[in-house]
Parts: structure tokens; C-alpha cells; sequence
């Protein structure tokens, strides 16, 4: 079995029968051993220990009991409750940081908890009103399904992921990597993009690497996947191997973009790697050592 | 190279580039070579030649140009650029099917042509405001991008497509298949659900699994991917062997789920199988012949 992503390997049961008994879900709610993960703005507010190490803070539903944000169910863990609350409209808690920042420095399951927080909670922050008749929308369901509250409406609707290929586009002993300008100097990552309506992912691993640089592919392989709530993405890693070399940028999408060798990227010298907890890097990593 | 499932296999070029270019988009609206695709309440009307063999009906731009429904472009073939085109507030149109009837009856890019053509529209249906601020949004670049029309917001909102996962669980010799109350006498099919935020693919798998049946599993491997525009489902197939063999079936989900050998599935005497058209019917034709 392979190692999971950075982001997945959540360890609660996410108890869907719980999200539809409105009873019981206020009973978890009033009970103080029920654990509730805070987020502000898309931050979570870390504990340093006193070794320096970084911990998530947990907290009870008395602490937050003054947010009027949103609350949703996260799952059950030997019979406890676990909550995610959005802490909108209060002060920037004290030692609030980004998942991208938080996911390295705490465990696997700590990273997945956060990673379905923030997702779900940014999924409640852009869909309070209804696409279809513009009304209010209400959160219900404990937090997965929010339904429009015009009673001539009524539409039901769901939380939002959007799929996205990531792909390892290799050609013998290099790999095409590409660069945005607004990224940090020097780093280059594997090709990405949304897949699109009407289209199978390996068709959007093929447009998307066409598009950005020219490039026809092969042999497209899936790879692995990972959750990436940024703010609601679903990252689907592929390999896939080059017909042709030439590149050629589109520079309203990428900066530029190269093939490199095993030995230009493990030196250093004019690259660097994305970051850690990405599945690019992942992709990149097992590559280097196949 | 594996055939691809049905609904996927667009022949045309997306040219998104041309989305951005105001200019060329009417340009192309204003010439009769265009084609465009027409769509009634999901609904497509098909043309039915002499030898009784049915059609895709495709239109001039002229043909249509009195409605008011969502355009979108689809894409360009050999320079003539296609364009999807809802029929919304006029009369049906004679011979109009829906996707799962017509699919089997055309080819596959011209299939694959529905399903995008479907899903960008449906999404559209379902998206005329702004679910951050509750304004009417518009759409441009082409049809691929709604952006609030409020000043104060100006959020964008991108095309929508819900991943999903579908998947053939076996046991040695047999195949773990469910029903839901609501489809055709006897049809059994492999079990899928949405994927949720925070998920892997693969824990989506298992969690859906132990959640319809009560059946852990291994190995979760990917097979294929199909759009599946029933509004905007995209299916994301895997194979999984089963750790564990008793049932025990959640009835809001499922009315049933069994254990099929494959004599049982070719007699067919007891268990219909799905659509030709759906993934589904594919995994488990893959696994008859495996």
C-alpha cells in the first residue's frame, strides 16, 4: 500500500447517517467532550507545545458557542463528535496560519482534518445564496447539503469539489516541468489544470499539457490523488509519456517551462521543488527514484 | 490504447483561446459555417435519416438566433467553430431524446459532443446568480466563465463538475452489485457515490462501500474516468477486492446489494445489467471477460 498524500488519511469515520438526526447532532453539540476545529479565514489557529513542536488546537462547542458562522459535522472518532467552525466575524485568533504552512509540521490524519475543515467550510462561504433563484440558502444536513430557502425554489445543493489533473510528463530520462511568474524564484512543477464538462481525465491530462506547451503525450497513467482546498480542489495525479519535445508556451498560463534531467533536479542549481505536502512534488520524488 | 467509455472522445479542438477574443467569438457567431448544437430542457432533437439511422441535429447560428438561452462554445473542427446552444423558452422541438437514449444510437464523438454540450449547459441552468452575494451573474469567455454582475462582488464562478467515484468490488469469483429502488426491474450495478471534500479517490472508494454494504476492501485500483452530464457528474472507475463477505445493506441508499458469479450475470435470469452507455456496465463487461 502506498503512503497517502499529504491532505488524505483523515481517522474519523465521517458517520453520514449522523448528518440527517437533528436530535442527535444537537446532543453532540451540547455534550463538552465534542471537539470542534476552529478556522478564521482560511487560517487555523496553531498551539505551539512547549518543545516548539506545532499542534492543532481543539476546541469544546462552549468556546465557540458565540460564532455565528458556519458549523458543520465533521465525523465521529470512538464515539466523539468532531465539528469544524468558521469563526467569521471575530478577531484573527492569535497564532493563525495557512494549511500550506501547518499540513508539514503536524501528522498525516492532523493534515486530512484540516484539509476537510477548510474545504467544506470555503465551500459554505461562496454558495450562501441559491445559482438558481438567487435567494438565501440554508446549511442543513449538519453541514453537507444547504438548501435554497425560497419555498417556490427549494433547490438542493451539495458541496463543491473541482477536479483537476496534475500530470508527470517524462520523455527517457527528463521531465517537463513548467513555472508561473507569480511563484517563488526558481521553482518548477508539474503541468496542471481543471478538467473541463464533457471530458474523461485522461483527455484533460492530454489538452492541458497540448495547451500549455505544445507537447503531445502518451501512455497516460493515473497515479494517485489528493484533496487540495485551495479553495476546493481535487488534485488527480498522472504520468505520461512525450511523442514529441518541442515546447512551446502559452505564456498567459505558464512562464516558462523546460525539460529536466534527474541530475538538474537533484542539484538544485537553477531549480527548486514545489512544495512538500503537493502531489507535484510527490509525483516528482517517485520519478527521481524510478 | 483502451477504448474510451461513452461520452467521452470530443473530436474537436476546445481552442480555448478563442474564449477570450470577443472579437473572433461573434465573428465566428456571424458566419453560416458555424455549427451549433441545439439543446431543449436536456433534451436533444435528432434527426432520423431514410434508413432510419439516427442524427445529430446541427444548426446554423441564423437557425437560432432568436433565443435567449445560454451560448457556449464548444470548440473548432478544421477551422468552423461549434457552438451549444440552449433552446430554453421556445417549444420542444420534435424528436427530442434525452442523452441516455440517444448515446447508444450515435458515435462516440459525436456522443462525447452531447455530454459536453449537456453539462456546460445544465450548468449554466443552475448558476444564473452569484452564490457569494445572491446578484444575477453573466456569463462570458465564450460561455465558460459566469462572473457576478455586482460591482461591489464581481466574483467569478467556474463551470461545475462533481467527481464521483464507481466501483467493482470482487471476491475471488464473485462481484459485490446493488440496486436502488427506483431503477428497472432486476437491473444490478456497481455502487458509487460523490466524492466529499477532504477525500482521496481511494478513500472515497472504501468509505462508500463500507457505508451502501458494509463491506471492507483492498487494493483499489483505477480503471477509467466518463462524464457523466446527469447534471455534471464526472465518474472515476476503480476495481477493489473485498476484505470482508456479509451484507449489510443501507436501505436509504440501496434496496439491495448481492454477490453475483458470472455465470449468474451472463444467465442474466435473475439480474439485468446497466446502461451500455454508463462506466458501470464497462467495469463489469471488463471483469466478465478478465
Amino acid at each position: 500500500v502506498k503512503r497517502p498524500n499529504y491532505l488524505a488519511g483523515l481517522e474519523l469515520d465521517r458517520a453520514s447517517s449522523l448528518r440527517s438526526n437533528p436530535e442527535k447532532l444537537e446532543e453532540a453539540w451540547s455534550r463538552p467532550d465534542t471537539r470542534v476545529v476552529p478556522v478564521f479565514e482560511l487560517k487555523h489557529p496553531v498551539t505551539r507545545r512547549e518543545d516548539g513542536a506545532v499542534a492543532l488546537t481543539v476546541l469544546s462547542p462552549r468556546d465557540v458557542d458565540d460564532f455565528r458562522g458556519s458549523r458543520v459535522l465533521l465525523g465521529t472518532s470512538q464515539g466523539v463528535a468532531w465539528f469544524a467552525v468558521d469563526l467569521a466575524g471575530g478577531e484573527e485568533p492569535p497564532g493563525a496560519l495557512g494549511l500550506r504552512e501547518i499540513a508539514p509540521l503536524v501528522s498525516q490524519s492532523e493534515g486530512a482534518l484540516l484539509a476537510y475543515s477548510f474545504g467544506i467550510l470555503s465551500w459554505h462561504r461562496r454558495h450562501r445564496f441559491c445559482g438558481v433563484c438567487g435567494s438565501a440558502s440554508r446549511s442543513t444536513e449538519g453541514g453537507h447539503l444547504r438548501v435554497c430557502a425560497s419555498e417556490s425554489c427549494g433547490e438542493q445543493h451539495f458541496p463543491r469539489t473541482d477536479p483537476a489533473v496534475i500530470m508527470l510528463v517524462e520523455d527517457g530520462g527528463r521531465v517537463l516541468l513548467g513555472r508561473q511568474a507569480a511563484w517563488r524564484e526558481k521553482v518548477y512543477s508539474t503541468l496542471a489544470g481543471f478538467v473541463e464538462p464533457g471530458e474523461s481525465l485522461e483527455e484533460a491530462v492530454r489538452r492541458e499539457v497540448l495547451e500549455e506547451t505544445g507537447v503531445e503525450i502518451e501512455d497516460v497513467q493515473y497515479h494517485s490523488s489528493q484533496p487540495w482546498p485551495f479553495p476546493s480542489s481535487l488534485m488527480l495525479g498522472f504520468t505520461a509519456r512525450a511523442k514529441s519535445r518541442d515546447i512551446r508556451v502559452q505564456l498567459d498560463e505558464l512562464e516558462d517551462a523546460r525539460w529536466f534531467t534527474r541530475e538538474q533536479l537533484r542539484a538544485g542549481e537553477s531549480v527548486s521543488l514545489p512544495s512538500t505536502i503537493s502531489i507535484a512534488r510527490r509525483l516528482i520524488e517517485d520519478w527521481l527514484k524510478g
